[in-house]
């Protein structure tokens, strides 16, 4: 692995220092390229590699300091490296930036520059030359190793049990992990709030461990994926904020992962802001090529879990907190993409669009209305990205009254999915979603605070109408 | 400043244990509560203080081990700390989690639930005791330094000039720096591209480096503000992602900063994706309480920048790499939630709203239809939040037919702002934005191959008629 000296700055690295370290990757030999100067001027340590091999010492790795323009230096680093047992290793190689071309040598102010007479530099270089080396290649197509599965037996709920997502998704997952032998857990050193530790319990040897480094947890995630293995990582939905540039650049990779951030909302009560994912929605909805599921019960959730095994890219479901009640029978099926419309009559005067906890408050809006003499239909969006487009254009051109309603900021959510899916179509939309800051209170307060339950809800409609 | 020993996990930590150790803030000094127990289980190090004494020692602080529940080493570690000189301290005190009472005292499982017997805690504990500890307030109204200030001299521009958004950003920071002493930059190691080089040479006092650390650069902005200075911090606005949970945390406290996101887009042009601010808008959004702003042009930036200084909560502005024609004379009041109508006639059909990069192409399209016979609306909606919500209601309820066009991914940003501006009125909304995965290209390629130039907006436009 080569890495600059400038980004020895970034957190993410000493995450990374830790894991490895820790684990005492032997097999893991980090380069280090030394040259001093950073894109802007001078680094914090300049050419003081001692500075790094403490750092990386006190983190457990094994450290060389070399100067990286003497082959036979750079030779002996290497099989140093190789025949380090138990540790992994860090090659610290002072150079130069720009070796043997005058115009840029060791120089600041050319980071990024093309050079002014590239001839010249070559000529400098020593000339043309086609130096071609054959280096030893990886076993690529060695198969993974696969643990034996069994057929899959998914949780199952009755309707009107009360089940938290979050418990839906730790069953869930350790049912998959019974039935696949390539699928893996990660937990943020929350599993017993997330539910991972279900997975972690029957399947401890496919269960990775963290601890509070989010950065690590998704790297480790798209590591793994590159090997073959179907790997599931899960934190609380506010903390995958942390891993938002990780995020990114696994979507930008072209990575198979899957995320699962609990505690979604200000439906958690009591924890306040800080702890609510109000976010998450919105990070996941811009990642290239992503997935975002959001189930309102037991049952879909397990399904989804399961769903999201063989889905390319990123993809991420968002569970609750506390219990909500199960509303679909065991053993349906949840497409990605798809919706379910949950009241729906001819003489519909609006449609309510939910996921999550608040499928809950709008099917209680509903009845309120219906008793009002006002019959509204209710979509449960569960697949936010891809979004049914439609199921939504229906209730848009037919009731052409919609009300969004979400447990996230108003920004990038689940409103703002429906409103791009609608958008050519012209209907009006009412969107209900966070927009105070939330303090601490029960969660069927919270709710009511937001204006997203059930009297926001049904007040929405009355207004639009 | 207090942490638990789960959280050294965190690279955060490790950047922020750098910044202060290598710039020997013999004023910090950091207690760790070392009670070997996470939130779900044993921490990676338990009780080994001298694992975290290392890691610290190498990153330059003074170390301190001892018995967090003995008052004698307490006293004796906090006088040290006092009296350490050109070092941060860590006091790293193993404890017992719990201790003194039976029930929980150092057993796992008990992290954040309530005790069973609370009553028979408080007698563990010794009865119910009222004790007042006076401590030592520090001197919060004390005025804090101020640097001396002269006339506001915001630079100028020709309209017709080519000039990047960037370079305006850096004139107008600096001129801001010598009109205002309260003004201070920071940079995360790429203040050459960002331009907030033009600050730091003007007033080399006021600049901090913060390296490739965008966790620390936000908290170091946090921090300063706290202290009545209004900061701005710069990087790539694809960086920012790094410090997304900072930015979310600084939205919940409240605090007031300014964030500038240079290289936004894929008019960056050949560097690729990894370095496009693609998500940023949808990011910056979504926190709590804040601005976004996304000038087209020298003047329109400067204006922007300098109405930043007395902005509340987190305000972010977006700056372009490439040179864009000024279009507004210098001078012209750009207000927060504003925009400006650029075209406008009686018979116009449709509304192309643009912001940033994508006003000029909006503009050269707008030329193109009206060749065609065409006449069309443009907006500058260089406030993307708050949205000027009363101009966009105005053209959705005249010409009824709104385009928005945005070098961002289609979800979260500056259309999903203008739909949510405008769903309750029901115009056609045709959105354009960046929905592929970029490659490397011209930004002229960049722009046309994602479907936002002149030809894809005039094409859309003749295709929603």
């Amino acid at each position: 692995m080569l890495c600059g000296d400038s980004e020895l700055a970034e957190g993410s690295i000493w995450e990374a220092a830790e894991h490895a370290g820790s684990e005492g990757l032997a097999n893991l030999t980090a380069i280090v390229d030394v040259n001093r100067l950073g894109q802007r001027g001078p680094t914090r340590h300049g050419w003081d590699t001692g500075a790094y091999a403490r750092r990386f010492g006190a983190f457990g790795w094994h450290t060389i300091e070399i100067d990286g323009h003497d082959p036979g230096q750079i030779d002996f680093a290497l099989g140093d490296a190789r025949n380090t047992r138990r540790r992994p290793t860090v090659i610290l190689a002072k150079t130069r930036k720009g070796e043997g071309v005058l115009e840029v040598e060791n120089r600041e102010g050319a980071h990024g520059k093309a050079l002014k007479d590239p001839d010249k530099a070559v000529q400098e270089l020593g000339g043309p030359r086609s130096v071609r080396v054959e280096v030893q290649r990886p076993e690529v197509d060695a198969a993974p190793f696969r643990f034996a599965g069994d057929g899959m037996k998914l949780p199952s709920y009755q309707v009107g049990e009360q089940v938290a997502t979050r418990t839906a998704y730790g069953a869930a997952l350790a049912a998959l992990g019974s039935a696949r032998g390539d699928v893996v857990a990660l937990d943020g050193e929350v599993a017993d709030s997330t539910k991972t530790e279900t997975f972690a319990k029957e399947h401890p040897e496919r269960f990775f461990e963290m601890y509070i480094a989010e950065q690590q947890l998704v790297a480790a995630a798209v590591g793994l994926q590159v090997r073959g293995w179907k790997p599931y990582a899960a934190t609380f939905a506010a903390f995958l904020t942390r891993a938002h540039d990780f995020i990114r650049m696994a979507g930008v990779s072209g990575a198979d992962i899957r995320l699962v951030g609990s505690h979604a909302g200000v439906a958690i009560g009591e924890d306040g802001p800080s702890q609510m994912g109000l976010e998450d929605l919105a990070m996941m909805r811009t990642v290239h090529g992503s997935t975002v599921l959001y189930p309102c019960d037991a049952n879909q959730t397990a399904a989804l879990i399961a769903e999201m095994a063989d889905l390319e890219g990123v993809s991420y479901l968002r569970t609750t907190r506390g219990d909500t009640p199960v509303i679909y029978p065991p053993g349906e099926r949840f497409t990605v993409g798809g919706s379910r419309v949950l009241r729906h009559t001819p003489g519909d005067r609006a449609t309510i669009v939910a996921a999550g906890v608040t499928v809950h408050e709008a099917l209680a809006a509903a009845d309120d209305l219906q008793a009002d003499g006002i019959p509204v239909g209710v979509i449960d969006l569960y697949s936010i990205k891809p979004v049914d487009t439609a199921v939504l254009a229906e209730a848009a051109t037919t009731t052409g009254n919609l009300i969004t309603v979400e447990d996230h900021r108003a920004e990038g959510g689940l409103g703002d999915a429906v409103l791009d899916a609608v958008s050519e179509l012209g209907p009006r939309v009412v969107k209900l979603a966070v927009t105070d800051l939330p303090g601490s209170a029960t969660p069927r307060e919270q709710l009511a605070d937001a204006r997203i339950d059930r009297h926001a809800i049904a007040d929405a409609v009355k207004r639009l109408l």
